[in-house]
């Protein structure tokens, strides 16, 4: 099959590769429909995580082509959402929520899924079937869930976004803007969107945001303070995963409000004293996706919402090179790659 | 009146000082009853926090003496309870139960409570009246309830310590004993206190600890670990402060769980990373004493609980400089004034 290898920063190529097969009888096999590039991609496309023959992905959509014989509720022909920790879903850390740290979890970036197939093991603990084949036009929203939304809608749950609640976004990313999606869902009040790109504005807007601020660091934190009567926000999303993001987050903040944080922590430092005398609530991590697939897909069959929107590139899985030099870039928010 | 003044490190004096006056009208003036020697006044005394001729203590309960113009709800006479910061008990923080960072508040240890008389700003806001004049054996709790119980509760409470959880204490101090308390009261199934001192352990095991753990940093953390089968505790307390401590709640905790940090951070940073990746919940601060106060002061007055048994010395107020040498010492856990 072909299969998307970064041999070191910057060197990303479409080889050929074995086609995955069954391992443990829990293991499921897809015929990916689509996948895509995600924000934690660039970390080593740019040097800053090591990387060396890599194959890459971790978000998916497909058909199931072979199951396990331990398969149970997962059958050949589902079209099927995963996400990017598999999890047995019956652990007792599955079951309080947490499924992307399930004691049996693997994780999905290990064999690859910017790919033509993808083994994916605890099938049935992992895999969500849609309730029938896909219009071609939903497969983009049903990417998202896989990741980027399922990350988006941990983070305002993390945020205790809701009714009567200011929500602030720090990070203007897919992930941010799914986050802005998810509060709307969820009933906030109030959607700040941290963002000075024009066409993320846009698309924030479309997804909720009330207000824009481009503003940042100090001064966007001031600026939370001026648009809350000088209190801060009550939920604060952080969707980047660098020191000043999660700065700004926490000081945006108001005493007793909730921090929720998904951008992967790069050499990030929490000082501890600032941390007591803020009195936030401090969560987030690798987003749960499991828990909130059977609504978003829900969600998305029925229209509801269109996730898909923060795909504003579609290559084929055989441009995947030209794909991450556009998100690099920054030309791109979030490029799909049709399989 | 006489007041504990520090001086300098480990030079702690009782001295003549001028009785306090109202200065706002919503000031009152307190006859302190007694008064205590906090874990935090232990920071300047050994240097590790800068002092010079600064009045001391924070905790008070007493009788009121005086009130000014616009004090509504406390009368001349009342006996109360107030905690460490006063607060207004109005504004939208207070309104959340963050009554320790309201907009207006004011920190008691400016003035000093180690003394015979204090003021008390925003006094309706602040203080809570007993049902009436308490007995002499109920003034220890009464006076518990003032920091470290009321601190501890909230630790227990931002640790979501309940029915079902198995809760696990950082810190044999009072608050860390006064933590393991709340826990109990709130339902927790199992509290498993950390502990290598014979007397603290009794007293744990008193105020409801079902578990002893003598080891600390990792191999503490793996004990707690063997006894919750692998997974870490659903709620860690942390009431010490320290690196070594924060380390040990945040690993002892199960993805997913929380941990409710009181102990004044000092010199601590959080790797994001492995906050990032332990997926826990983390909340904490100076304690919203005033949200638990009434409720707190009703299980003393019913004689429900004894957090009173944290003080393990009684001196009188004169005798300050040898109530803070024990403590250092550690010969005591908490050393009660008697004014």
């Amino acid at each position: 099959m072909r299969q998307v290898v970064m041999h070191a920063p910057g060197d990303v190529r479409v080889e050929e590769r074995p086609d995955p097969v069954l391992i443990e009888p829990t293991d499921a096999i897809i015929k990916l429909a689509a996948t895509c590039i995600c924000g934690s991609d660039l970390w080593p496309y740019r040097g800053a995580e090591r990387v060396e023959d890599a194959v890459m992905g971790h978000e998916y959509v497909g058909v199931v082509t072979e199951v396990g014989a331990a398969v149970k509720d997962i059958e050949v022909g589902d079209f099927v959402v995963g996400s990017f920790f598999t999890s047995d879903n019956t652990c007792e850390i599955c079951q309080a929520g947490y499924q992307s740290h399930c004691v049996h979890r693997t994780p999905m970036g290990g064999e690859g899924t910017q790919a033509e197939y993808a083994r994916v093991p605890n099938a049935d603990g992992t895999l969500v079937a849609t309730p029938g084949q896909p219009g071609a036009d939903l497969v983009p929203s049903l990417l998202a869930a896989s990741d980027v939304l399922g990350t988006g809608w941990f983070a305002a749950v993390a945020a205790e976004a809701g009714p009567g609640k200011t929500v602030a976004v720090v990070g203007d990313g897919a992930v941010g803007l799914s986050a802005i999606l998810a509060a709307t869902q969820l009933g906030a009040e109030r959607i700040i969107a941290m963002s000075r790109h024009p066409n993320r504005q846009a698309l924030a807007r479309d997804f909720g945001a009330t207000d824009i601020v481009e503003e940042r660091g100090d001064d966007g934190v001031a600026r939370i303070k001026e648009l809350t009567g000088g209190l801060g926000a009550h939920s604060v999303v952080e969707a980047v995963g660098t020191q000043a993001a999660m700065d700004q987050a926490i000081r945006s903040t108001r005493a007793g409000g909730h921090v929720g944080f998904v951008g992967v922590s790069h050499d990030v430092s929490l000082p501890g004293q600032e941390l007591f005398f803020s009195g936030v609530h401090l969560h987030g991590g690798p987003a749960p996706v499991r828990r909130f697939l059977p609504d978003l897909i829900r969600l998305i069959w029925e229209r509801a919402i269109d996730p898909g929107a923060v795909f504003d590139l579609t290559l084929p899985l055989e441009d995947a090179a030209e794909g991450y030099r556009v998100m690099d870039e920054r030309r791109a928010t979030k490029v799909l790659l049709t399989v």
